[in-house]
């Protein structure tokens, strides 16, 4: 089957001409800058100063990345290059220590590499290189499948809005919450976006709206108080987010403000999805309370660059994540389809640890 | 009954030594200056530039200024002196057209020296300033009043939120929402406040989180997407804002998102309270819907200072304004008590034409 691409993109990660670039998401919506990674620290980085964001997309970096690590030791015994592996893929780990998507992808990577001891070093990258592009496919896969699923859901004339970037920069392309918008659009459909900036780092302004606008989509960047007053005019048929976790019982954890925007679609009436791979499922949580929400630096609430915008010594709460409980919840749209309440067992039928 | 103030606090609009100064708002929260007013241009810019704002500050401004204005016309014939005036008043009546207080206080000035005529040029002016001080001495006994019926709604230990600038720097001194909380905090309660930063302009952030740090107050500044993750962790019992119009039947007109905050305060079963001067009924309005919401530039949105933050050509709304219905709100703290629903008869019975 022919992949679905998004030509008028950057993708956030790619791998070529055996050379890993990065997108400098920090430069968007300013400038498109793809940076080569020329070494691990490069890398580390990369990840740490949020140069390439969004969990599938830190992942898929991390397991080019240990490629990048891996040639300065090509002349190393097999057995040292092995160990090297693992100390370099403990380094790339330790750049964003939450990103659950991060460490799997490395785990992966090593789980190959163990599997193949003995192997020559040159057959062993080449090993890696395969598995590295078999992730980023298949987390492009999963996309365009959340992306089909989901599609349907919006038709002509509607208004959809969506908060953060879950986008096609978030992941290896698409995106979670943006690729159902994205096949609509190819097959023709015209609706509207609305896209919430997300404070406090403007996600929405600075990726979603940037990401939707170049790919041709009809996108409107509203801040995240307006999307109330949108709703009650009747512009927002269908909201789409996408989400960081899932726990078990289908309560979501996503950007800050995800929460807000479910009590206002419930109070009018609107359906309100998630959507993600089914991978973003964890079933050690039973519930959204278990959920550890990070909290962030006050600053980046009260300076906007180099501008000051509230008082000195002022108190500040940031915290990154809120949980949408699954009440507020229509339905949560996955590569394996579209699930339902009640959550508990309509997610549970479908995992296989 | 002497008079409630705040030392810690400089007043938005300050007669002294026969001057006006006004406080430069924009500057705030890094720099405090007050700034002489020394010709009717002067003060124009200042009610365009922002500089004053909160539209009872603007009225108490457009009245000494209109005193800045008459000076240079002193010489002239009683007769032209009044035609000057007239015509000084127009003028600083243009520079915020849609601030009802400026014109109303405007009007109020004019109509003080029609009652006069044939006195001296300088009675007259001595007269007129009497006016100017009238006028704010009434705005500070409103705002107090507001302060007194409100200020029980808060008690130990509660967390409040409010959106949006409606206090101290906004009118002559207290504020209207923030009065309550300041005649609660002098009263000896300790109790949490949440200042909602209040995009695009952040008005939550520059101005009411700086003056009730000022005064000593336990504030805490948050994005506004914040607010139903706060109230859903219950640090949220009382919502007070302010308003720029009430319809007849209640339904009101506030910074835009001050809609959502009323939404997730139901779906909370928070209490809603609005705060104004009574003289903010607008009788000739019979509900929200007739009320015209003003649309302003997309670069609110996407710039910040020098720094652009969402993509060139974007599609932006910009609504300056949201209205709430009446049926989200709790009660409408005025300075004649308190107004519980049904509004419509409430309001109507307390109306005095």
């Amino acid at each position: 089957m022919e992949q679905i691409n998004l030509p008028q993109l950057p993708l956030s990660v790619e791998w070529k001409e055996e050379n890993l670039f990065l997108l400098d998401q920090t430069l968007l919506p300013l400038e498109v800058k793809m940076e080569r990674q020329d070494s691990a620290q490069q890398v580390w980085d990369s990840i740490k100063a949020l140069k390439v964001r969004g969990a599938p997309a830190i992942g898929i970096a991390g397991a080019f990345g240990l490629l990048v690590a891996a040639k300065p030791h090509l002349e190393l015994s097999e057995a040292e290059f092995l160990q090297a592996l693992k100390k370099e893929a403990d380094f790339l780990d330790s750049s964003r220590p939450t990103a659950v998507n991060l460490h799997w992808a490395l785990e992966r990577m090593l789980k190959k590499a163990q599997e193949n001891q003995g192997k020559s070093n040159e057959e062993m990258l080449r090993l890696l290189r395969d598995e590295a592009v078999a992730i980023q496919v298949e987390d492009g896969q999963a996309c365009e499948a959340i992306g089909r699923h989901g599609q349907d859901l919006i038709q002509e004339g509607m208004g959809v809005l969506t908060h953060c970037n879950a986008g096609h920069l978030a992941v290896s392309r698409l995106g979670t919450a943006l690729a159902p918008m994205y096949l609509a659009h190819l097959a023709g459909r015209k609706f509207k976006v609305y896209a919430d900036e997300t404070r406090p780092l403007l996600q929405g302004a600075r990726l979603t709206s940037w990401e939707l606008q170049q790919a041709g989509l009809d996108v409107t960047l509203i801040c995240d108080n307006m999307a109330g007053a949108m709703m009650r005019q009747g512009k927002i048929d269908l909201v789409i987010v996408g989400t960081d976790r899932v726990a078990a019982n289908g309560d979501v954890a996503n950007k800050i403000g995800t929460y807000s925007v479910a009590v206002l679609a419930q109070h009018h009436q609107i359906p309100f999805y998630v959507a993600c791979p089914f991978s973003t499922l964890d079933f050690s949580t039973p519930t959204g309370k278990e959920i550890v929400i990070e909290q962030r630096e006050a600053e980046e609430v009260t300076q906007f660059g180099e501008r000051r915008t509230g008082p000195v010594g002022i108190q500040v709460a940031n915290p990154a994540f809120d949980v949408t409980p699954h009440e507020l919840i229509t339905g949560i749209i996955t590569e394996k389809g579209i699930f339902r309440p009640p959550f508990g067992q309509s997610l549970k039928a479908a995992y296989q640890p």
